[in-house]
């Protein structure tokens, strides 16, 4: 390299395992052979973040204070910009990015973008998120904007999904368990079924339970997504 | 829970694959059933901190400086304590505790501590570390100390170790490789051929290429040690 990297802010905790996959893909999408080769990384990982659907779908508490005071701390500790390894915060971002003296990288765009770079024959493309992130329309939105057609969950398939993120079996309460993978396989074979010819996986806790080859398209996880734009905008190419 | 957790800082990039290691080790032993149940974290992962066991042996540049920058960050960030997941810098750890003003974990004295907690029966405990960790008698001064005896690498099984973790085929140049995870489980084996009742993981690295069942000892990880205690502080028990 002929410059230093420049540092990474992660503002995580939502949740905190999301956080660990995203430093991890980050780590491992370094072309490094030494420590010093590494980027710097600068984290918040506030769990007390008020949850994003909760405040979008059930009037919750507005989670955007909190956001705003994470990135201002990571901004002070020296961050050059920011990476939030939650799809469904990203309903704040034009507010937050009006506010932030540093840039906010924004997922949703970039795992739209690398659907269109790496499967350019793919017109229908499946969204597995949570029921805030497709409430608000985030991926269905980005995708029709891209030319390409959203594959949405049905409202007995987002229940499901979300009893996989946030039940008692659910990543975020119990990990990875087999009641999650099982449900969100199902749910993205039903988008399968309907045409998805690519799945996004457009939650950050989807990629910890499912994986490549796990259903027969491929999956375009937004978190590797996020972790490839932070790495390639870290080193300035 | 009946009051906040404290909040955990991180100082890591000593590599960074064992930073995103502890970290997991915190979230994972953390008990909980939201985001909203986890401990508060802060990390600041600087690559850029010179080698310390190459500061140790081989007059490298002192990282003494860089590593008081990251605690004083941290310390503004708001973290309460802190853990350092490199077991090579604790070397510095007097020098750093006289100068801070939060308290610094020992992942040295926790992972002793463990041993003799865990394993109340053993006399003779195994060091696997790098050659600045054994060279100025980290863990053979603290088991002593604790009434046990270590049972330590000879010169060559130190370079064999030494190349798992800084070699072409290392866990720090190439990540996770066969080669790597072969010349632990050599070095290891030639510690119980020797008496070894227990092997201590006591370089953070190691832990991701050797894992427990791969040897006919209990291996106790360091990495573990510190994240078990850094949840314990958090919650203030």
């Amino acid at each position: 390299m002929n410059s230093s990297p420049a540092s990474i802010g992660i503002l995580g905790g939502m949740g905190p395992a999301a956080t660990v996959d995203l430093f991890d893909r980050i780590v491992r999408a370094t072309p490094a052979q030494r420590d010093q080769d590494h980027i710097p990384i600068l984290i918040v990982n506030d769990p007390s973040i008020p949850d994003r659907t909760a405040a979008i779908l059930h009037g919750g508490e507005d989670p955007t204070p909190r956001l705003a005071a994470g990135i201002g701390k990571l901004a002070a500790m020296g961050a050059d910009f920011i990476a939030i390894p939650c799809n469904t915060a990203h309903y704040y971002l034009p507010a937050l990015s009006a506010n932030t003296p540093i840039p906010l990288l924004d997922m949703i765009g970039e795992t739209v973008d690398a659907v269109r770079r790496e499967h350019p024959a793919v017109a229908r493309v499946g969204v597995l998120a949570t029921s805030g992130t497709l409430a608000v329309g985030l991926y269905q939105n980005a995708l029709r904007a891209g030319g390409l057609t959203p594959v949405e969950p049905t409202p007995a398939e987002i229940e499901q999904m979300m009893d996989a993120i946030y039940g008692p079996q659910g990543v975020k309460t119990a990990g990875v368990t087999d009641a999650a993978h099982r449900g969100l396989q199902a749910v993205g074979q039903a988008l399968i079924d309907r045409g998805a010819q690519v799945l996004i996986l457009g939650c950050t806790e989807i990629p910890l339970a499912l994986h490549g080859g796990d259903l027969p398209v491929p999956l375009v996880a937004s978190s590797q997504c996020l972790a490839e734009a932070a790495v390639r905008v870290a080193f300035g190419s």
